[in-house]
């Protein structure tokens, strides 16, 4: 059994991460914690939840745990994942900390002198399907940021062929449980209902230079990007309509076989037949990413739907754990 | 032209009440307060509401104005309500502050001494239906509270002939604007999306004294009371099913008859054939309340729909301001 | 493994069972048929279902198994139940079929006469908290309706005890997947959004008499019932508010003593503490029936959430199959 | 006072159309029809619609109104046109019928023939801001689609600016209105609530053809198009986020001056500070298109919102008949 923690469990990704957890028949969860609700039960917060208790971080037994996993804020996560590699215990970190390779951008994107710039040689982005074999080899796994995951995977294929040209523009569109659980006014349930809204288009967001610097690894001459995330009136899930022009000549049916042969053994990648779309029903409380291809002239419309706690998050971070620790890739997900 | 002024303009009943004057033809707004706001105008704050500034409420021109609504948090209102009418101007409160006749009542179940016991005697409850003639009488209207709003014109009729016996149950469901503005956690869009929830029932919630002490002015020997309200995830609307236990006998076309009847000239009751049921669809966005009777027994069902914002605070007022001022009672209402 | 089948696959309680089978470790699902699309993969009409064939109902290999699950309409269902038993296969029956023990009662709430009178006799009601020794002993479990499941586990201990008076009032919220699949003008987007409807409220809706029967097998004298069912804009998840009129004296504590001694073993029955409420989210996606107690005066307010396509429905049937069939009956339900 | 008639009356842009007319002080509503609901009223099928009778077409006395508004399906709208002109009566025609200028266009995209070519001529394309000249000229008005206006009023200042280049894109999102009244499986609620769906993506939908003419008759050398709609579970509203390369050199401000100097003297285009967004709340329950601007590189991104039943159908069909008419173009719509 692998013994784990978490660090800030009474966000979204914190509970759906203990829900996957509690089912995952090789893990022993040991210890949860949180600054804001220590004393409590899991169970006092979430209707549906079990009484886990919860601990003040400062408490948290590490010298009893294989993995921990940090759902804190940006800027708070690294030093508990300095505390946890420091114990000899492996992270994975579901903050922005470690994704970033570069710690100036760091500092331009989230407005702060990198936390911890001396581990961000070691830390290695989890997004298993792009680059499963660093993982067994590192201790501290970036887990990839929602938008991120949904894009990425969507344009993998076409960027491990170079065949991405001009500008691709990513329209994404996201459910509430991605602007986190603090009550703001524009998660009141008044202002979300019945609207929809776009917020930080064009290049403003932050999850841009991620997306950027991941395509970058992969295409000589990266496109240009242009990302616009949509708050959606729904609880979960991400659907990004990505519009990618092409360079050289392609049909459906090759687009098709270069994502089937790419994917061919992914568990949690799924091609839908060309033409077809994929929704959020398509994925939500799964793992699943979901892709559709529609070809339109040399522009190549991806359609890529995920759960974005699953395997926008949580899911994602399980996976990372599962392939981290030498086990079963889909073990506790499906 | 009747001349007017807001204060407390950026709260649901605020920005409703905005959108009916500015409609309503023989009104002008003077002035409209905000104290967290004030510099700002009210578009700044809601995408689709006109750009009316927002000053600060020791600077509203008092002098200007014939009447005041008051949409403050109830404690607040009366201060103002004491200013306003020490300069002559008269008083719409929208908050709880003049409803309960009773101050010792009022400390029982709002937890503090009633700010302005001199002017209870005379504020007049303005429920135009029940009791329109006091209304012109009066400078300072009690506005009432959503759900007494929907269970009164509801029972009004059974009251009024002393029909009802044992215990009447409200089983009352509102939508979210119900809850305020200010974000909490239960008004996140993720707690309350996909979720149904009861709170305050039986004989907890401050609307249930209100219902009571009306009640007891229309019927001798009034049925006890159990109230239970829910949060619907909707953004407005309330549909109260109502358990009326009758004395004597009664047919569903009896009780038609005396609905009909009762309501005959009322521009703003709709009783709907009976064995038809009021939904939320029937009312939202009009100043109706929508009533079905349906009877079981000798429990008479009654289902009552109005839109919490219009005839459950906002429309009301306007409906008060209107008979109070002598103009016709349906003026910028239809 | 127990060898199992499912009839009329591609409502939402068949989509449910496959869901819940699929993962059920002891059941190998053998055959899966629709009427209506056959030739057809249950992942062709729900874009997260599973690539399960499905087949005309009569090319059902019957002797492949040992269990089948019938969700048809009622009076489709009782004929394959027939045939299924002819066959020696347990049949677990999820529509109205086999609830009612009295054919004219079937007959005047459904309005045909019964398809299989023959039997009634052995058909066990499958409420396993109520009633769970005589289910290893049948072949054909009635698989109870959504309402009365959340309607009876609530009232269950106070009428074991005897202990309602007057008239039982149950006012109960679901979701739209109470009302099926086939699109109707009332389940349309646009009629269910933004709004809250009550329907055949009183005792007009079939569920009424699978309540009564029940209720008066467990209760002397037992109580009137009113019920009154309304369609909440959500896609799953019962609440039902009941207001039961208590004979005798009682307290909070001694009520949640009752209850806590009744449901003591049960896995899937929780007790809320005194005045805390049971709201959707407590239940839905689970096989919980998750109830809150709340007296006032002499009526106990009693609010019992499930989620009416698991415990309401597939999830209660999976757990009726598993103590038929002599298993762990939280397998593959948790 | 205008005299006018309704044909198809029991679509959501008839009844929307019936609200708006009811409310124009210069405007009586003399019939209203309905095929499929003759003999009942307006109230019968909608629960807050007055209670108009409805009553079948082929009785619509025609010699009594000014003016008929034709809210039938594509291909029965043209019919009735005909003949409304030849009785000396003006025509809106809501469907597509008259949109497109080309009759084999008209074949293509709507697989039969065009039912009345000969008056392809006269029909003007009803979009004011655009060319409000032409409609007190003609007795036929085209009136828009829903998308084609929230795409097309974002483009026209840099369409006519010839500021266009390269590859449109359109991505638009549509509240469930827009699919229709009659239920079918993807407008099933629970098909549309909790998700998010892409169709007909790509250059497949109908509205395509129509923008791309208009946008012909604006710009030399137009850009081509790319339109992608998907499906919001919101009941109204359409945001287009739209990608608009551009040739020449552009800053925000300039854009923004250009947009505000084009739409300067319009009641219902409303322009907002460059970096605003606009959200389905900005337009919703109004008449107003409302227009975001952000430029990022040589990409200008609009966001452009309206209400798809008012400004996307009956409200800008209200605003032809004002215009057509003579009389002042905001009445009835503010």
């Amino acid at each position: 059994m692998i013994q784990v923690g978490i660090y800030g469990t009474t966000g979204y990704t914190g509970v759906e991460l203990v829900k996957i957890l509690t089912r995952h028949p090789e893990v022993k969860l040991i210890f949860a914690t949180s600054a804001s609700s220590a004393g409590k039960t899991l169970a006092d917060l979430f209707a549906a939840a079990p009484p886990i208790p919860l601990i003040p971080p400062d408490q948290a037994p590490l010298s009893q745990v294989d993995v921990v996993f940090v759902c804190l804020n940006h800027g708070d996560a690294a030093a508990v994942a300095q505390t946890a590699l420091a114990a000899g215990v492996r992270v994975i970190d579901l903050s922005a900390d470690f994704r970033l390779k570069d710690a100036a951008a760091y500092q331009q994107w989230y407005h702060q002198p990198h936390p911890a710039p001396e581990l961000l040689t070691q830390a290695v982005y989890g997004l298993p399907e792009c680059g499963r074999d660093q993982i067994p080899h590192t201790r501290l796994i970036a887990n990839p940021g929602c938008y991120p995951t949904s894009i990425l995977l969507a344009v993998y294929p076409l960027a491990a062929a170079n065949a991405l040209s001009g500008t691709l523009i990513a329209d994404s569109k996201s459910g509430v449980t991605g602007a986190g659980r603090v009550p703001k006014q524009h998660t009141h349930f008044v202002d979300v209902a019945d609207n929809f809204s776009p917020y930080s288009i064009g290049r403003q967001h932050r999850h841009l230079p991620e997306i950027e610097q991941t395509l970058a690894s992969w295409h000589t001459s990266p496109p240009s990007l242009i990302f616009s995330p949509h708050l959606l009136p729904v609880p979960r899930g991400i659907l990004s309509t990505i519009y990618a022009p092409l360079s050289g000549h392609w049909t459906e049916a090759k687009l098709y076989e270069l994502y089937q042969s790419r994917y061919a053994n992914e568990p949690f990648v799924r091609i839908l037949p060309p033409g077809q779309v994929a929704t959020l029903a398509h994925s939500v409380h799964t793992n699943q990413c979901v892709i559709g291809l529609t070809l339109t002239g040399h522009t190549l419309i991806l359609t890529s739907a995920i759960d974005n706690l699953i395997k926008g998050a949580s899911g994602q971070a399980v996976q990372n754990m599962n392939v981290m620790m030498g086990i079963k890739e889909t073990m506790g997900l499906v």
